[in-house]
This record gives C-alpha cells, structure tokens and sequence, in this order.
C-alpha cells in the first residue's frame, strides 16, 4: 500500500486542537472555573437580523417544489452571490468581473484545496509567524517551504529585501513558485501599506511565482490608504490569487462561507489558473448550501451590511479595551488597529506556552500561544478581540490584578 | 513554476459540465423546446417539513446570542449528527461507533479528498463505467488508473476474478492499492450481492488494499437481502472506507452534507487512516454549517424518516414507470429496482452521444450518455428516477412515440 507519508511529518496536532485539549484538562480538574476564551478567533456575535431573514425565506423555498434548488451548477457559486461580491469589491475601487469569484465553503477549505493545482515541487514562502494551516498543508504535500522572519524589527511584515534572512534557504538563488501573504495578519494584526505590497507584487512577478493574498480579515481595516486587496495593487492580476471568507465579515464561522478571486489573465506555463480552479471545484466539490448562499448575499443589502458593520465596530471596540490594559501594564504589543488579533510579548520574559499556562491558571483566561505559529511567535501570545464586551472586561480585570 | 501538469491530462471538461453546455446550446436555437431532464441526478422533491422545521430552528439559534453557534470544533461534525448516523447504522443492524463518522460537506468531496492520505504512486483500481469523480480525481494526482470491465456478460458488477480482463493492466502480478466499489451502482443501478462484495473483501484484504465503498444510493435498496453497507461484510473492517451522502437520502444536493465512516482498525504502515482523515479534515476543512446538521439530524427522527421514505418511494415509483416503457419498447436494461438509475442499451446500435441528440432533438429529452462513464458505457445511456412525475410520464410518451 503506497500511502502518503509526509503526513507522517505533521507535528503535533493542530495547535487551536492542542489547545482545546489543554483546557478541557484544566476544566475537567477544575470544574468551577469561569474560563474565559480569548483564543481561538471564533466569533461570538449571532448572525444579523438580514441574514437570519434571508435564510428563513431561502428554507421555505428549499421546502416548496416549485422553488426548490438542487445542485449549484457548476459549484462555483450563484451568479447572485457572485454578482454580490463584486459589488462589495466596487465599492471600494476594485473592479473584478464575477466570473473571476468562486464560492466556497471558508476560506481554509479553499486555500487549502487550490494547492492542488501546483506541483509537490513547487517552492513555497511563508512568513514566520503564521496562520499554521499554510505550513501544514504544506507538509502534507510533501513541499520545501522556506520561511521569512517576521520580528519586532520589521513590525511583523516581512518584505522581498528580508528574503536574504529567510529561514532553510538551502539554495543559492532560491526563487519561490508559492508566497503567502496574509494582511491584516493572522497572528500579528499587522497590515502592510500599499508601497510593501507592490514590493511583493513585483518580486513575484519577477520571480514567476503565485501570490495567494488572504484577505479574511480585510473588513476590520480602518486606516484611511490601508489596502483591503491585494488588488488594489497595479500589476497584481498577473500574479495574484485572493481568499476571503464571511466567517470574520458576518459571523459565518459557524454557516460556512468564502470566496477566492481568481484573475483570468493569471496563466502559468501557458495554463490559465482560473479554468483549472475552475475544474477543481467543479470535479471534487459540489458548491456550497443554497440556504448559505442567500444568507451571504444579504450580507451586502443595505440593511445587512449596516448591521454587520455594527459587529465590526463591536470588535474593534473589544480590541480597545485589550490594547488600552496592555499599555497601562507597559505590554509591549501588536494589531488591534486594523485587525481583530493583538498580538502581545509575553511579559517577564515568559515563552509562549508558559504565559498560556499562567494565564489559564492563574486568570482562567485562554489565549493563543504565539509559539503555535512559528519559531518567530516563542514569546509572544496573541490574544483575540471576538469575545463578548463583559468578558472581555473581566479578562482585562483579571489579567490587570496578576 | 512548478504547476500540476496532471490537470493538462484530464479530458474535455466534467461530464455534466459538457451536457449542459449542449443542453443550453439547443435551447437558445429552439426556445420554446419544453425540455424534460432525466440526466444529471439531481432530485427534484423538495426538503421534507421535518427538515425545514429543524433548519427554522437553527437558523434562528444562529441569530441568537445566547444559542449561536460559531466553529463546528473539530470540523468533523456535531455529536448529535454522529450519533444519529450511528443510530441510522444500528437500524439495520451495522455497528459503527459515532467517533468513526467524519461529516462533510457531500460525498463528491469525501470520496474526492481522501485522495490526501495515499501517495501519489498508489495504484488505482476502477470500474468501468463509472462516477466519472473517481477517474478524474485520480488524474488530477497523476495516479496510474486500472480499469475492470463492466459488462453485460457480468452484470455490469466486476469481480476480482474478472481482473484479468483489466484494461492498462501494464505489470504482470499486478495489486492494486485503492479499489473502488460503488452500490447501488451509478451509472448502471446494479447491485452487488454480499457474497459477491465478500470476494472483494477478501481480495482487498489478500492485496493489502483499501476499499472506496461508495454507498451514496444505499437507501434505494429494496430487496431483502442485499447489503447496503460494505460494514454488513465480515472483514470489511480492517480494509474498507464507507462514503454516504444525504443528497440521495433526503434530497440535500442542494444542501450539502455527506459522511465517511474510517473504522478505528483500518491501518496501513502502521498508520491508522482514521486519525489520518480526521487530521486532514481538521486542518483543511472548517466542519459542515450547524444548519445543514441540524436539518439533517431531523432525517432520522421519526416523522423526519418517514417523510422521506415517502420520496424515495416516489422516485421508485418513476422507476417503474421508465422500465415499464423500456419493456414495452423491447429496450434492455439494467436498474431502477434499487436504484434511481436505469441504465439502456441504446435501441438501433446508436452510439452513447447519438442517442443523446436524438433523444434531445426529437424528444427534447435530456439524459446522460453512457460513454460519459467509461468506454464501456458507449452504446449504453442512463436515465434517472430524479424527476416530477408528470414529466416522466410525459417523457415516456415522447420516446414511446419517436
């Protein structure tokens, strides 16, 4: 039996699993423990009153003959959401045709399915610290990846010219086929300007590679000038793919939503990305619940986005609170800004797991290990702004009288 | 760039992709064409109430603080869903223990991505004709396909004796690694009896193989006796993996939800391939919307099970109506007694594709041609149960009548 070994290299298992089994510990020695979660970033907000209406009437139809819907054809998605989402991209400036938008069920299935269409061989760059499932599904495919050093002194955003410090660069001349991007960061809350981003842009472009841009978080930006998409960048559709997801925009994490944008002059070898993708999705995925689907396009009615801008401003106010204790307890810290993620250094010179242990014991309060996402986050902890307004106060409180 | 060059070998594009397109040429030539469709397998009947109450409530929950649910922990499925799986197991007497259910987003996804945990060298074996997804996953991996032939002579239900008959049987002494088993069949509405499914039992465990049993048209089966389940065979577990989907089931292909069962026992190389997919699932997949589970929990309670027996038994009710015409008309055929599909030999020698113009052109009928599911398939055509009555009926007088 000729199985796939590299799982056997996977460490571990994945790091917000890790940490559930952690706290379930704690919980089943420690029953009457007001455990507060400012882990994983799962949010806490319901779905908004525009979504919850869209999906009733989109079940009655699912229940009646006449108005009944099979199969997604296709599985990319419904011109309506498609169209949907090119209108939420116009409104801010960036123009992308809706056949270039495929639907998918959240953005980790999807950049995590699109691998499929590069070789084992194709050489991946992945900043250090990292949303951890880039590096795994990575491994599973057996591919070299080099990482780039996010650190203090770059503010987390590692650019071209940083390469020269990039971890395992066994070759002289090494150009990557794979880079990943993801602004605002996972974990840092860090977001690159436009001028870094069009350093990217070209140094991909010069080096034949594939940009994949994960926007999830592209909604939390506030900064006037700060790009939301690696398309606002000239020359991007020649080197670019972006992921986006409802799980952080409206609150799907639980309802399962996402998108990627896929330029149609983006070709390799001669083979448009856009009609393999294409072909992917169609061959091995059925599309997404047709229920989801109207929920996501009430996401851009006028009513619904008000309301989800609401729970943005809920969460960004969440990430005040955070950023105000840490600068009273002279917390040095990232994000928070334009991103729901603070991302803090660990005080007293504490490593990751040690501060998540103290924090759980001592405050019963559940971060995330900086540490979980690379040999760049030992020392750091990233805390999320997602929780409920009480709670985060409570955990400010408790974390304030350690 | 390092790209997969294995997507530059997959034919033309996806079946039902090709039908479309030539169903929607003829319509835009001949607009007023009343067109009946008896070809992709997509259900017609609409969610029954059980469901559509069930989905109300979590649609609602979802829009409540107090009950929203964000992350489906894990990704591979709420207890409450597994359970009543295991439940739907025990009811015909399998035991499957709940943690041995992964639930995901439909079986075309399943089956598709399991792909993950072998290596691209594993040697694949595939009946044919066939569920298209199977060959094109594999060459989109650039896995070396086996094809054994179904045929008249055996029922179209290939058993190991008949490997000798493989086509691309390139090595002598030839084991194949991965096996796929698809009963109820699709396309050809075969069945396999359980001595017969023993014998390839007995022949993936002597190879050192697994076996894809893919049980998608499970519910369909009527006749007492014939297994639903390759979990019914006795050694089955320590060698096969079980794909379901409630798109048959209850008519979710609109929907989304299927499920695989790895037994705890099934191990190669010493690796357990049910940690394996639940490791796969967990770091590449985000879990199936808390909606679609709780609508399709409801299929198992009482009155949910009983409303869509009732559908199954209107699609088997077209069934007889489709074969009762081919009868009449002297058309030999397979299926349509536990299955939705019956599979013809096209009347007058006519090719897979001819008959499919004819059909469309003089009937404005549209169904599938065999030769879509394997050079076995040419000379054959498929036809589904899936439709509204009155059309069956109605497509039934126009081929009675070409």
């Amino acid at each position: 039996m000729q199985i796939n070994n590299n799982y056997a290299n996977l460490k571990d298992s994945y790091l917000f699993k890790t940490i559930t089994q952690k706290v379930n510990a704690y919980k089943t020695a420690n029953p009457d423990a007001n455990i507060i979660r400012l882990g994983i970033g799962d949010v806490t907000r319901p779905l908004v009153p525009a979504v919850v209406t869209a999906m009733h009437v989109a079940v009655d139809e699912m229940g009646q003959k006449e108005s009944f819907s099979g199969y997604d054809d296709g599985g990319v998605g419904y011109p309506f959401l498609r169209e949907a989402i090119a209108g939420y991209y116009a409104g801010y400036g960036v123009a992308v045709d809706p056949e270039e938008i495929i639907v998918g069920d959240g953005s980790k299935s999807d950049i995590s399915n699109i691998l499929d269409l590069f070789s084992p061989d194709a050489r991946v760059l992945i900043p250090d610290p990292v949303y951890p499932v880039y590096v795994d599904t990575n491994i599973m495919a057996g591919r070299k990846i080099t990482f780039m050093n996010g650190t203090a002194q770059n503010g987390f955003l590692p650019l071209p010219d940083d390469l020269e410090n990039a971890e395992n660069l066994s070759e002289p001349g090494f150009t990557p086929d794979i880079i990943y991007i993801c602004s605002p960061n996972n974990p840092t809350g860090a977001v690159y300007s436009r001028e870094q981003l069009k350093k990217w842009v070209d140094f991909a472009k010069k080096s034949g590679a594939v940009l994949f841009f994960d926007a999830a978080y592209e909604t939390f930006v506030q900064t006037p000038g700060l790009p939301r998409s690696i398309f606002e960048i000239e020359g991007a559709r020649t080197c670019a793919i972006e992921f986006c997801s409802f799980s952080k925009l409206a609150g799907f994490t639980g309802v399962r939503c996402g998108y990627t944008v896929v330029p149609k002059e983006l070709s390799f070898n001669g083979q448009a990305l856009h009609a393999w993708w294409r072909r992917r999705q169609t061959t091995k995925f059925n599309g997404v619940s047709y229920i989801t689907q109207r929920g996501a396009a009430a996401v851009f009615s006028p009513e619904g986005f008000s309301q989800i801008k609401e729970n943005i401003g809920y969460y960004l106010e969440n990430a005040k609170i955070i950023s105000a204790t840490l600068k009273e307890l002279g917390i040095r810290f990232t994000g928070g800004e334009n991103a729901p993620y603070i991302w803090l250094r660990c005080p007293g010179g504490m490593g990751s797991w040690e501060y998540f242990e103290t924090l759980l014991e001592k405050a019963n309060v559940v971060g995330t290990p900086g540490a979980g996402f690379g040999q760049n986050g030992e020392g750091y902890f990233r805390l999320t702004a997602f929780g409920e307004r009480e709670n985060i106060e409570e955990a400010m409180g408790r974390i304030t009288n350690l």
